[in-house]
């Protein structure tokens, strides 16, 4: 039996560590990255978080259009190869989900049950929206550009297309794109197949996929997506702030293997070398630090260049895990603009935004009852 | 914080409907193949569902090699290119877990919670094992073929590569491939780059990604995958019989359109046709039968002609959903065999081979506060 009779609406508050019915149902659907893909400047394909609000709509490219309308002197339609036949730009682009966290934090804000890993990061391919913009030409007191996918369903008791606006000056940055290739191949149908919107720097909720039209408009959109959720509130009523751009985060490769299910990490006692990935949406990243003792003492990482202004750098920390025991692994991002990544929670009703500094338990020392086979090599 | 100081050990038994911390980190690392998804015959990469026991080992394909060894005449080393240069076969393969549907079982069996959807079809292409180990040259005595896998970890409290045995005579069938390519593609990190083990009709865990070692014996292998893990049990201390092939089940796409939490769905009071698709790995789907109120009532399917011997079969229905209300609808498969899904969940300790029939629930007239911009095209 589907288990609809414990639903709760999103945003109810859960006051247990244990994850209700209705969101193992989202869990199962969607999925994070697993934390040893940081290893890849680029996400392979299939690794990329994926967070798909409604279903993921089946779409005929040859029969399909993108519409231009709204507060534009002349509306266009714009086809698959239209769209392939204006000047590209590939961008590796970093994307992390807004609720990024959320289950960590409690009370647990009923939504996807992000713990943390919901990043990745791609090389996007399209065209630029300025330049269709342009072409389509915005009337004066043009003020916002709405974008809707074709994806549909329910949410907060409405039925909406999935549906988000940028002010025209964030959407016509020069590097805001129409996608149609992911690391070198047409989107797949998770992604967006065949246009979605990228936006570098912003929270996932961004960059809407399967676009369906891009709508001027000369007032600001008030749909589910812009106006109800994605806010960051403490208090109920409350109007909050938006949710745009991502605050800085470091995550790690959880060194040595794991246990199956509890996911606690073994390491033989060794020098070992820890890596992983920052980013932040505000500001490049500047600084990157380690701690090996739960966030008492912290030591610079060592930095390599950002793949692309819009995506994620390479950080690497020596750690000495000679003396067996048990450790509390931590990374903490600092970007230009100083923003650092805060060591507690900060919590809030929809759980967005959480950006509280990873932390990895791993034993040093050989789990009991090793029975590694004698290697073949 | 981790919330390890929860953790239980895989197979504990729990008694209530919410989900363990534990098992939320296995829920956003791993995911299945989102329903919607047996829209397509051959499952687009990224939808395919994915369980890693252990982490995703990063491989070098230019310094990879493959060792048979053990109970053979001539030990070889395969390199990526030497297997690519051997004659190539590409299947149509489903795969489905054999923790599928663990989730609905109360009291519910602690590992991988998957709900119902842990299932894909590819096209792998590989080349065929029986003429390698017949280059190897089986001894005498060979009585099992042992793969072993590059990923390692902790589980049931025992270090160890992943690996699993076959019969010889299994594992020399003629559509067991050792496969390096997805859907025309190199196998992506968390399929098994550079090589896996394919074998048509068994459940996932037989099928070895990230293949480091194949090893001919001539004893029963009694490694902690094949001779703990993986058996139908329903006594603790009992020895259980051992899952092998996949037992009939059919999918549907749960037609209309979704609420984002609760998944349930809603349709426009109208004729439906319903479609999804069905497989065993006993014999050919001979019979898909639908409901459209919770099992009382049955209806033949259509049935199409499967992609391959080796994979899924669609069906399809018409349902009458003229009437507002509610609705569960079922599906329930039958093989060649003789083999019927169940009504009822096949209750056993690991939480293996429950095929019991999907139920989706579907509400027919439109949600409250609809609110569908008008269509712009």
């Amino acid at each position: 039996m589907e288990r609809v009779s414990q639903s709760k609406p999103a945003g109810t508050l859960i006051h247990a560590p244990e994850i209700t019915p209705d969101e193992l149902q989202l869990a199962v659907r969607n999925h994070s990255m697993p934390l040893e893909a940081l290893r890849y400047p680029i996400t392979p394909l299939g690794l990329h978080y994926l967070l798909i609000h409604f279903d993921i709509p089946l779409v005929d490219a040859a029969t399909y259009w993108l519409a231009v309308a709204g507060h534009v002197d002349k509306p266009l339609r714009l086809t698959l190869e239209d769209l392939k036949s204006r000047p590209a730009t590939t961008l590796a682009v970093t994307l992390e989900c807004a609720g990024n966290g959320r289950a960590r934090l409690s009370p647990r804000p009923l939504s996807q049950p992000w713990l943390g890993e919901a990043v990745g990061t791609a090389e996007w391919t399209g065209t630029r929206l300025a330049p269709v913009l342009q072409e389509a030409g915005l009337k004066k007191g043009a003020l916002e550009v709405v974008f809707t996918g074709l994806d549909r369903g329910v949410q907060g008791g409405i039925e909406q297309f999935y549906e988000r606006s940028l002010s025209v000056a964030d959407a016509t940055h020069d590097d805001v794109l129409l996608v149609y290739a992911i690391n070198g191949q047409a989107l797949p149908p998770q992604h967006g197949f065949p246009v979605r919107l990228i936006v570098p720097g912003w929270y996932g909720m961004t960059h809407v996929k399967w676009l369906r039209s891009i709508t001027v408009t000369d007032r600001p959109f008030d749909g589910y997506q812009q106006a109800a959720a994605y806010h960051y509130r403490t208090v109920e009523g409350d109007r909050g702030v938006p949710v745009t751009r991502m605050l800085p985060r470091a995550l790690m490769v959880p060194p040595g293997e794991p246990d199956f299910m509890s996911r606690t990490r073994f390491v033989e006692p060794s020098t070992q070398i820890v890596e992983g990935r920052a980013w932040s949406g505000l500001a490049p990243i500047e600084r990157v630090d380690f701690s090996s003792d739960g966030g008492r003492s912290w030591s610079a990482a060592g930095l390599e260049e950002a793949l692309s202004p819009q995506s994620w750098r390479r950080w690497s920390a020596r750690w000495d895990a000679t003396r067996p025991g048990e450790y509390e692994l931590c990374v903490r991002a600092t970007d230009a603009s100083g923003n650092v990544q805060p060591l507690e929670q900060s919590w809030n009703l929809e759980g967005v935004q959480n950006n509280a500094v990873q932390r990895v338990r791993v034993v040093v020392g050989a789990p009991d009852g090793r029975q590694i086979a004698a290697d073949l090599r």
